[in-house]
């Protein structure tokens, strides 16, 4: 069970850097296996090169190899891509996660490529993040295969296509006999069905990585229905922190509720949640502590 | 709180029209306010033109009046679109629902426009469906109010362009002073928070109609937390139910386990729900069962 | 060289079929190999089925075995799809022609699926349709290639994913072994480096057939540079046709320029070309008959 | 009549200074009425953040005032946006040029405070860029009206939109009584349809700038058979050089023959020319020179 990082932001929408050691250390006391740094929940297409870096390198600074720490090194153009993951492997991250480059008109056989060429330029893992909202291209089960079978550097796969627990299945077939593993992600909203249908973990942003942590535990050591009922009491939470164009400011104002971040600022264009968004988050964060007695902080 | 209603199949393949009779029977006993024939849920995109016209005299026929009936008439032609629209008229439906018509670069003012002749060839109202997945085009809150504004019968929005509660503000902030009435859909999976954020009602084929009554009818009543309660705790099976690109296999299937649908078959190319996806829902039934009470017969 | 055919309308808007046996000789007359009724050029999108009927059956029987007539038989579901190739088999088609059916998150396999269920349902050939506008889905040579391996009904593929040259080259090298035709499309604007590529002809709506028919036969006679003269001659006026959007508009005014259409009326939401369309395509076919001394009439 | 550079890499892909002052002398000693660096035929998606202003000083160095400079400054934050623009500013750029940011569910709204923060940010102009495959999203003409009116800053559009002739005489009508310039784009292949719907001019990559300033000139001086026969001569290598997913590599190719560039190389994942493409472009300038007489060098 991997978390995503967010970034915080002072209200001034700099970087703090204090809060992000916060953020570090809150993810890791929760019981998480591994952080994934400069991820779309860490707002990296809104930070420059240089935050990027500063980022990473706090990251990596704060956990201090207590678990294993992913880098988000997408981008556009391979040679930029290298670039980052290179930086990423010397400063200590122990896998790099990578989209398809944005690009019109981009085929299967240039999104291999892609990642084989990487390959080539690195000594770590590869994750493969399939979320076509953010890189454009879908990519299909025989393309995952493909490049697991191509690439053996490139054998996990962080799954954002939904239905995904659908997909998990056909990935599965398609790559038989190669050890690849899925992760599910988009808020963790399928986890169990993932896994139900064969996927190893989880990577996501989920404010409540603690409940994250005791599905995966609960259906690893086979108690599948304590696993399906820790995990239902807090869907209609992620499925509302999930919500499409306005995640990130609904995550971070539930961080922010929890302690975790002094301020729920993102960075423009990022959209903020609206009055009645605060409206029902209140409403349903006291269902939570009442009835299904999860407390916030 | 309208259902939209699914067109059973015999095994075969062949529209099952006394099946269509029990569907419309369960839904009428559920206490919805009115039905839906011909939408998304119905398979319209796979019956030809004969099967539709059949599909809705059924609807209208079985109904006999009790409920309103609302009739899907989008077609890429103005034409065909006005043609399908006078018919579901002149046999008898209560309003007519049109998504905007699909061409490449289609223009708001060409949406506009549509809507306008629409309305100047018939005489009841026309709930516009904005579902950008089916349609391709992604229809602003400023756009839906030059219409509200433009074309008085076409005051009603069946919202299904996350996120859903967030656009529903907009949109009413920007029809400031006319009388919209926005009904979520999507599965109903945001219904709460689309009810705190103004909207009217909900439009949408969900498995469990009598929950969305009673969620629409606590809320409508001021008992805001009893409404809660009573749609989180089925908000894992709606979200499960609603996955893109398997939403009508599972939906049908849910139905034909409640003892609606004789057979839970889809057209193809729809896709059909995987055995792991059997397995998971077969889990959250149980579930919904034993600690929510909820029975599926 | 096949042209796909315009359905021409009256001013009211009627399908004009004593138009339509006009088109169908200018056609004729001017050499073509055969004809396509009801593609996108044939506005089939805003056709009810009676008028599909209609108008194949017009085309059928005016061409009377002349040359022979490809009908256009796509539909979103598998069954109408089989229901509308049946009936052209019947009618007389020599072949089918077939996009990938829309609906969101089709995938490889279902498109496959879906070539494949028709196959075994026709006895014609079927010329699949690659034109993603239209489709919403791209697809890769990957998948054509398959798709001409296990479905052999389907070697015809109507190429108009940009780059079309290149792309033709990709699919003849995936296909490696297996005798597929590639035509070009996409208003003929890239005939002679689609032809160079490998392509083994052409099926588009461009209003003066007897250049494509000149270019075609140059080409396979040997005379490659005299193609190309023929060819580049006509691309000012085959780019300005073939504007995205605006496309239908632009060809039926062309065709009345040169008498074959009575009216230029295209059905909404179809766009209509302004006034300084208007001046581009005086300007330009001026140009035509003055430098180039091209007439059309 | 400005030209959009390309950015030179050597064989091993670094980026090429010496080869870039080259460019920037090739331009100037064109006519042009000034560059634009940092666009997408610049491949800036493909540039780090070092490379970005190493480019951007060079190319400012080396025209040293003699015409105005663009800097392309586009990035997905607002923040990274503005801080590129004030770099540019600063090293004496006379406008930037700035693409809507690439998120998923932006809207119009979010457009337009996008450009109104960066305008409050800095004191250059700000050219728009229209290019929906580049930023996902479309901006209607009453967007660009609405834009043009408050962010007076922002009143210059490089539209690349299709069908840009029509949306030209779109915007122009919405923005009336406000001063827009339009400026075609999209290699140039619309030039002169542009010109005679209201544009203002052109800023494209089209590497023969000198017939771009030609035309430009003769349609300005009311000579405007003169500027269409200009034109049309050109229109089969413009089409042929601005393929869709091939543009970069060939536009190179032709700069490279035309000894501009020492080396054709594109970055990856750009899609290099193979073959027939190679084939169909000597033939094509075989023709431009024994019948256009036009010399590539």
């Amino acid at each position: 069970m991997f978390s995503v990082l967010p970034t915080p932001f002072t209200n001034a929408g700099d970087v703090d850097l204090d809060g992000l050691c916060r953020v570090v250390d809150f993810f890791v006391k929760a019981g998480v296996n591994g952080v994934t740094a400069l991820g779309v929940t860490g707002e990296v297409a809104r930070l420059n090169e240089r935050e990027r870096g500063i980022v990473l390198d706090t990251v990596l600074g704060r956990v201090n190899g207590r678990i294993p720490v992913v880098a988000g090194t997408t981008a556009d153009g391979l040679r930029t891509c290298i670039e980052y993951s290179r930086h990423a492997q010397s400063a200590g991250a122990s896998a790099v996660m990578v989209s398809p480059p944005r690009m019109p008109k981009l085929n299967s056989d240039a999104v291999l490529a892609h990642f084989s060429a990487l390959s080539s330029a690195v000594e770590v893992e590869i994750v493969i993040q399939d979320y076509p909202p953010i890189s454009g291209f879908s990519m299909e089960p025989l393309l995952l295969a493909r490049i697991a079978r191509e690439v053996p550097r490139a054998r996990t796969i962080k799954l954002e296509d939904p239905p995904t627990p659908f997909k998990t299945s056909r990935i599965l077939a398609q790559c038989d006999g190669i050890e690849v593993s899925v992760l599910g992600g988009l808020g963790g909203v399928f986890l169990l069905e993932e896994l139900l249908a064969g996927a190893s973990g989880v990577m996501t942003g989920f404010a409540y990585p603690e409940m994250l942590v005791d599905v995966v535990q609960l259906f690893k050591s086979g108690q599948v229905d304590e696993a399906a009922d820790a995990f239902y009491r807090y869907v209609p939470l992620m499925r509302f922190e999930f919500q499409e164009g306005l995640g990130m400011s609904i995550r971070k104002e539930v961080l922010h509720r929890r302690g975790v971040l002094t301020e729920a600022t993102i960075r423009p264009p990022g959209t903020m949640m609206g009055g009645s968004d605060r409206a029902a988050l209140d409403l349903l964060l006291r269902w939570m502590r009442d009835k299904q007695r999860v407390s916030w902080t």
